[in-house]
């Protein structure tokens, strides 16, 4: 892959949208694309979390394991942010994310991300605006559970 | 309030740590310190976000309405952010935030949030951080509260 076109693709992340594109020079050095096939992992839930990855074609699925099986919590498509957590809080991978059909992935480093958000605040925003939606999501559903486990626990209380 | 101790709190605050302490008197005429009585609402369930909040003393409640009834999902104390993910995505109050006791807070505006982390990015990757971290408690707690269901639907099954 050339730089000429790592840049075309770049060009195309929304994240990127507010890079000076001759500044976008940087993140191709600093980042590497990635090709999966169908049931690959990008990453296995417990792992070290040293990169985030943006999704540019295709889609992957999370999946976490639990004391009663693995979840699948999340599918993920065309721009998303994976991975993000491990390298912004310092925790071992919470999830293993595998490529549901074929994948393409832009891999960041963490120091690469960190280089990156110092640079252009603006994608820092970005990453913040992505992250409080997950947030979002997450708390929704989380109350949502927490509402059904409430039912089911009076259902259980009658029977 | 004077600015020079203005000045002095916002020194004391984690998140500004990395901020040049003479860079700070931006974010002292772009915030607001604000102080509540236990039961005071920092903000409703649903409101429009305008600002976020960071804790100066004291603790407060976060709660959510849900079909059920009102349940405490958090509770925060010093130098932590509230408020952070209505600005960041432009939804409304996920939850309401109310003072556990005598609370002291520093409100900025969602304009003020923005101009500081373009002008101070590691603040930006200090706020990426934090959300990061309730993101992961959140997924965390999310899965154990799905597993718990899956048992008790299981248990309902076998009734």
């Amino acid at each position: 892959m050339t730089l000429t076109k790592d840049l075309g693709v770049l060009r195309t992340i929304p994240l990127f949208a507010k890079v000076d594109p001759a500044k976008l020079k940087l993140l191709a050095f600093t980042s590497e694309r990635l090709a999966y096939v169908s049931g690959d992992e990008l990453f296995h839930q417990g792992d070290h979390g040293d990169a985030a990855y943006i999704i540019l074609e295709g889609e992957a699925d999370i999946l976490v394991d639990t004391p009663t099986g693995t979840i699948k919590v999340a599918s993920l498509g065309k721009n998303d942010i994976i991975g993000e957590i491990a390298i912004l809080c310092d925790v071992p991978r919470t999830a293993t994310v595998v490529a549901h059909g074929g994948l393409e992935a832009l891999r960041v480093s963490k120091e690469g991300f960190f280089h990156l958000v110092i640079q252009f605040p603006q994608v820092g925003i970005e990453v913040m605006s992505a992250l409080a939606s997950k947030l979002h999501d997450t708390t929704q559903a989380l109350t949502e559970v927490r509402a059904r486990v409430n039912e089911l626990d009076e259902g259980n209380g009658d029977g």
